[in-house]
């Protein structure tokens, strides 16, 4: 594996660690969700209306309480996952309401498309968990959504997943379908088997729908992102390293109550921090500006000793053309070679995580593959070598008939899924671009996908929970 | 600027080191030219036919006397380029012999296509250098070709750019074009104007045409690239290190003769190693693979105290598509990252060096702007940290029309040229994919390039000498 890449010195991390502190104890965050306050009073910090004011060594101490890593369960054990670490996961884009069709088209996205996306994150070699909130079924109740996306997980693949974060409730029932899944909530408080993704209202608010969830996890021992997406611009300076601090100050607060309620928590150091196009006042990803919050963001995530979540394949393209190749390319992998951990949209967003495309699901799963082939760096074991073998083919030979290059090109090289490698002849035959050759792949792999069997009497149970449920939610 | 990313241990460039220095003893290279032959000779270098046998110690002194940085002169002083240390210099691709269209349709290259893409270079805000037999003109008659090539980049821009090393002959017309330009032999001799590519013959081989240009710079001071591509599985071994090994015995050996023809001549470190697509025999540069060798070379030139040079915006693709895209970002990144000097190959390239695109070039033009962003890193200034904004502000607040935005937004955010970044809607109303909307700003571009004056006397000078070679030539 290659090193992780640091592109802050010691005293530019020091420099953002001493400007959160400032900002927490000088301005404070607002948490809009009682029963969080009530947790930072019980902690005798200071508390005005909603604003809560945190003490630094309060901070750092609690901080501290944090896993540097942990293991995240899958019903199939060899689907485990490590956060942290040398590790890095990756996972579909979440929480697009829209897709965009090959061609451009853009329509609500249904619980077909989400059922689509999990078990192309399940097919995949190169994406390690099927994600969570893959799109927003619009075509299903609000009400019970969150039941039927966890389901959809549940039953169509046996990677790692996620739960809802809609508020407490909610929250509560994805942690109720995970104890069913691997029979109760004492097995998953030790092991944890979900995760959530918590973010904060920029600037320096939390709300209480994610406030409600953060703690239903916290007190279930579940694992959780907790994550900010500073606009730089317009939800937070319009300078890197002030909208750095302004994120650092939210996601510290975030960890620091999930602490409070339950120290030893999992959580994960998440950065979607961006910037804003000046011209539009709209979110920004797909650029390098993104990218350097998510490699500064890996390294404070190490400072604090816990995992990291950040990048992903962001684009602002409406389409999946070379911008959305480029802008990906270059966000993933700014992403994994500076050490983040776990990397929700990987695959599939479009236009700054407003709509998936299962063409640019495709593209991404190759540029992940490709990504993990960089990291593995080069094995430099002495047969890698091979001076026999040239010694003997000499200058001007050739290693194609070599038993040594028989050998070595299947371990050495990556195979391609996507990328097109032929001559020109070869491929003006067909003359399909990425967009259309992807467009051709995702309907081949779903159409050969094989979901993991699951246990009868598991899925019954699970089955009978939501019916239960839904019951009640839509009285 | 970010730190340069080391991706090989102390411990694996001495592996490197060894294995190429074996390879140098016992196995040799075969230079085919006998003055280059001669050279070796009167350096007491082992000698058997063609083939040569460097000592160790030879070697490792010689490459010693290569400059770690050197200035490139312009026409106009303030594009002169520093190459070595920290610098980076972006250019066009170099050798295609064909242009595809935005369609993909495959054409000859002509004249006009070369005196465009060094006009585009010229005007590009990314590109440093407008390059060096940006396309093969095929409508030139090839004895000729190289003057008009030449003519072509002193005319339409005054950044620097490279002469020709087709052979001694040429490379010595190369040199006496600069110097007519410059003010004379002495003038470039004191100041390298001109820089050339001179590529081994892999495996462990140089050709009578590389050596006689690599003598005839060497002569004049001037500058070369000396790079080597092994094709990984088949004109090198099927494992990165072995193939690595035999890349950096054909780069020392070609240092180590420009050395012995004239100590001190500027030389840089070049790889473009890639592997076999082993299903069709081709070469293949758009992947991972490829990038490692860059990053590995790029760090190889460092320990020999030597500028390097590798990478680009490669691909396999035969279209400005997402492919295209990704390929070119991922290897732009890993050589930018991890510290090449001198990126022939930034912007254009398609197929593995076969194609030129003018889309392509457009979109590896904004490629190369943003990884120069991303190189730039965070400015941790404490005004950028706008503490007493953020306080001004407060939780649930926005930065849109504060001072501090409007000042810092321009100077932090990378304005784009290409990328798209409107919403849905605005997109929609035209609907172009990248490839589509480069196809528009290569157009614009050069309907409104002017081209930077030339001294009309100079330009006489210059013209009257292609006049008089040129009727030489086609006697």
């Amino acid at each position: 594996m290659l090193p992780k890449f640091d592109i802050l010195t010691p005293e530019q991390i020091k420099s953002v660690h001493d400007q959160t502190m400032r900002i927490l104890e000088e301005i404070g965050i607002e948490f809009s969700y009682e029963p969080a306050i009530e947790v930072f009073k019980s902690f005798s910090q200071k508390v005005e209306g909603h604003r809560v004011y945190l003490k630094r060594e309060f901070v750092e101490e609690m901080v501290n309480k944090a896993p540097s890593k942990f293991t995240l369960h899958a019903r199939n054990p060899e689907n485990n996952l490590i956060c942290g670490g040398e590790n890095i996961i990756f996972m579909p884009g979440y929480g697009a309401p829209f897709i965009h069709e090959s061609d451009g088209t853009k329509r609500n996205a249904t619980m077909e498309d989400y059922n689509n996306i999990v078990k192309l994150a399940g097919a995949s070699k190169n994406l390690h968990m099927t994600g969570g909130n893959v799109v927003e079924p619009t075509d299903i109740d609000d009400r019970i959504r969150h039941l039927k996306m966890m389901y959809s997980h549940i039953v169509n693949s046996d990677k790692c997943f996620m739960g809802s974060a809609s508020g407490y409730e909610k929250a509560k029932d994805s942690i109720e379908m995970a104890a069913l899944l691997f029979g109760g909530k004492e097995v998953i408080k030790e092991k944890p088997a979900l995760i959530c993704l918590i973010n904060s209202v920029t600037p320096l608010k939390y709300d209480d729908r994610m406030l409600g969830a953060l703690m239903a996890y916290a007190e279930a021992g579940q694992a959780m992102v907790i994550a900010s997406l500073v606009m730089s611009g317009s939800t937070g300076p319009a300078a890197l390293a002030g909208a750095l601090a302004v994120q650092n100050a939210e996601v510290l607060a975030g960890i620091t109550l999930a602490q409070c309620i339950h120290p030893g928590t999992p959580v994960i150091y998440g950065s979607t921090s961006a910037i804003t196009d000046m011209a539009t006042g709209s979110l920004s990803i797909g650029n390098p500006e993104c990218a350097l919050f998510t490699s500064a963001s890996a390294q404070m995530a190490r400072f604090y000793g816990v995992p990291s979540r950040g990048g992903g394949g962001l684009t602002d393209a409406k389409i999946a053309d070379g911008q959305a190749g480029y802008e990906s390319m270059m966000t993933l992998m700014a992403a994994s070679t500076t050490g983040i951990n776990f990397v929700l949209h990987t695959a599939g967003i479009l236009q700054y995580f407003m709509a998936m495309s299962l063409e640019k699901f495709m593209i991404d799963d190759e540029i992940a593959g490709m990504v993990l082939r960089y990291l593995q760096g080069i094995d430099f074991d002495e047969e890698k070598f091979a001076f026999d073998v040239l010694k003997q083919v000499g200058p001007g030979g050739h290693f194609l008939t070599q038993k040594h290059t028989k050998k070595n090109h299947k371990i050495e090289f990556r195979r391609t899924d996507l990328s097109d490698r032929q001559s020109y002849d070869g491929w003006s035959k067909e003359g399909l671009d990425a967009n259309k050759r992807a467009n051709k792949r995702w309907q081949d792999v779903l159409a050969n996908y094989v979901p993991p069997e699951l246990d009868p009497q598991v899925n019954q149970l699970v089955e009978d929970f939501i019916e239960m449920k839904s019951k009640e939610l839509l009285k």
